[in-house]
């Protein structure tokens, strides 16, 4: 049953009508994530469809100190979106409109349910693009909020280099604006970007203006096979050293392109491999392209594999981004844990040979594959999530990561958060001080606590 | 007399021995900056030669709640570093050791005090470089904390881009790091971006880190002249909405040619300028300024003319740099009230066509120049600041300035920082709501107010 008091249910039914859900279907709709966290669901659901709705569910949830959870894709990897505490899931999927494109400007404003692949769709006509990509269809909410990021950030940068402002319901409910349009801005505190980031704690995100990008005149893609993993890491990291502009390179270990090979119906040589992309004029891809062909063989790539046709790049980067569900089907039934370390350049080879041997060790599969151009990688630790033999294998090489990113200078996650799942170790990463400076200004901005409560700061 | 008690006059001196000071001169050269304030010193003033020193320092200054100023090479432009409430200006510029430089990982960490100019002769061996360049030979403490860019952001970001992490003091005395040295992370809110431009109100940053990048295969450098400031405008817009990756775009307007040439000893014609730079591989940087050339000749430019050698560029570099200094030449005797709008660039060249319209009534001299590239440019009105009813006309003409920039979604400034100078005109830009979260963090991390007070938020 809810826990909701019967008056706060009465003002929200009033305001929202059939927009406000107590329906068990619904509610536990809005209590999954990615994660292998057992389902959570909230105590209520409300469809918002503008910034004034957010606003006016704000007030009564401050009003009432209840919690209130934004919900977008529900694709989030940590736990995030699950209600441990009860309150309102806000879903923000229908606050789905582009409100302005600025062709000359490079930039769009969209509500914060616009969806990446959406947005992409929506401004193709205009020869920009949007280049952050998460795996998952995510809403731009949703990618602000994580600093999500994905295969093109090593060429683009993130949500943190690419939004522009936010549109921001307050816990007290004000709606600010956390700055104006220009490329650049020495005035005040970067509002901008302490709510990216902050995962729903600090604030609810409405509105988001982005940068957005000229589509390349030339695109190149292409894929090259290595007998050993750090061969692959490597021959990206020569390139990065290099100063060459690559805009992706994707490292995919063995057990991840056999998984990608049952699940996308490909035949690619079940071996570690690069997925690579080139941006630019012809002649500055053909440029790229040929140093890094070069690399690659100093490296004892085999081969090196041009995809030239829209049609074959499309294919080879849908099975890039389905990597994580295709991984999933290796074990039918399974979840992952997921990690996501980013190291610096320099430890990067080091530290996934040593992951990979320590995940040799356990009785349990972990496809590696990630952004390596970055120092960023994934492990899925596939688990049974009803045995809590393997939840504690799990967490243990999930711990031994973290903690060797940790030692060679890195993050306990590159762009997936701190969710629930990472609380801990993002005090083992910055340390008691650090925590508390963040603790003091979630207290400061959110006294109550009702902003997503139980995530990021323990 | 200094209000210092003596209590504290004898610990400091106790701790910091000669490093200590009370004497006139000492105190009068940290009461002054680059803007038309008067001296406004501080009681005292403490060299650090450690982030050891510097959490001693603000301890004392905490539990005898003294304001203290970080201050490095007193470039600031905004009133950022005077002592308008007193207390002990803390001065960085002993902290100057490169500590660890990886090449690997394209990153150095140096000590606050250390100037990019020093950085960049120290790590020339490495064939990597540091491109955020205000035209002071600045701090990298200082241009942290004023969130700085200069000539080559519009290629390689700014310092909100380009800072990996920082090692800060806090208000409490405490010493954190803000981020690991990964190249991106998602691990809790962006304490490292908090800190990037609050211009020491939050916490005193004593070690930075930096992203470094491959000093460029190739570099070629060109002036162009242009009847119309529009013209040499709408070239760098189209520049930036095709995609080039130029390194630097800057407009210069007839006036601030007339002060470099008399200042530089160059004989450029007294017409509206763009100076250019194009970073790449050979073949890319031909490409990429014939690309601009063409656009140039479109917008009716002339004397196209290319600086290929080393020397010729450098020359022409560091007349730009010295364009201020240059502009204050104009008029012996003067300071300059600065501002530097930042507009979304599809409202650049309207904005400093009607800013030029407005100077051009005015009584006071302005030359107008900036990084057009990102939207921003600078105009600095030239006043006697001891004129009351000058000073008073500059005013007018910066709010004027301010209010057209806001008024197309611009900032109040585009790298300068509010300082004191802009306090009121960041309310205008952002609004009371934004600002009172800004408020609340600044008392919640520094509850006592002894953070560089009356700075940034009023």
């Amino acid at each position: 049953m809810t826990k909701l008091e019967p008056r706060l249910i009465e003002i929200l039914q009033g305001h929202f009508g059939e927009r406000f859900s107590l329906a068990q279907a619904v509610r536990e709709q809005h209590g999954r994530d990615e994660s292998a966290y057992p389902m959570t669901p909230p105590d209520a659901v409300v469809f918002a469809e503008s910034t004034l709705d957010v606003q006016f569910l704000v007030q009564q949830c401050h009003a009432f100190k209840v919690p209130v959870i934004a919900f977008g894709a529900g694709s989030s990897l940590e736990g995030h979106v699950l209600a441990f505490e009860g309150g309102i899931s806000l879903d923000l999927t229908r606050m789905n409109q582009i409100l302005t494109v600025n062709e000359d400007d490079l930039m769009a404003t969209v509500q914060a349910g616009v969806t990446r692949n959406q947005l992409n769709n929506e401004i193709r006509h205009t020869g920009l693009f949007f280049p952050i990509d998460p795996g998952a269809d995510a809403t731009l909410g949703g990618m602000s909020a994580t600093r999500a990021s994905g295969t093109n950030a090593v060429r683009y940068g993130t949500m943190r280099e690419n939004v522009v402002n936010l549109t921001v319901v307050t816990a007290q409910g004000e709606i600010i604006k956390t700055a104006q349009r220009a490329r650049k801005s020495s005035a005040g505190y970067d509002l901008t970007r302490i709510f990216v980031g902050s995962e729903g704690t600090l604030g609810i995100i409405t509105e988001v203006t982005v940068k957005l990008y000229p589509q390349p005149e030339a695109i190149a893609a292409a894929v090259c096979s290595f007998a050993r993993v750090e061969d692959a890491v490597n021959t990206v990291i020569q390139t990065i050293q290099m100063g060459v502009p690559i805009a992706r390179a994707e490292m995919l270990d063995g057990l991840t392109i056999r998984a990608i090979n049952k699940h996308s119906k490909t035949s690619l040589r079940e071996q570690p491999m690069l997925f690579l992309e080139f941006h630019g004029s012809p002649q500055s891809v053909k440029e790229q392209s040929e140093t890094v062909q070069a690399l690659a063989k100093d490296f004892g790539g085999e081969d090196f594999e041009w995809a030239n046709q829209t049609e074959d790049r499309n294919r080879l980067w849908m099975a890039r981004h389905h990597a994580y569900f295709a991984c999933l089907q290796l074990r039918p039934g399974c979840r992952a844990v997921t990690t996501d370390v980013c190291v610096p350049l320099s430890s990067l080879s080091q530290c996934i040979r040593d992951t990979l041997e320590d995940f040799s060790q356990s009785s349990l599969q972990a496809p590696v594959f990630g952004h390596v151009g970055d120092g960023n990688f994934h492990c899925l630790i596939l688990v049974d999530p009803s045995s809590p033999t393997e939840m504690q294998e799990a967490e243990r090489l999930n711990h031994r990561l973290v903690e060797r990113a940790i030692s060679v200078e890195g993050t306990c996650t590159g762009e997936h958060g701190i969710g629930r799942h990472k609380m801990e170790l993002l005090r083992d990463e910055l340390g008691e001080p650090a925590l508390e400076l963040m603790r003091s200004l979630k207290r400061a901005w959110d006294p109550l606590g009702i902003l997503n409560p139980g995530k990021v700061l323990i």
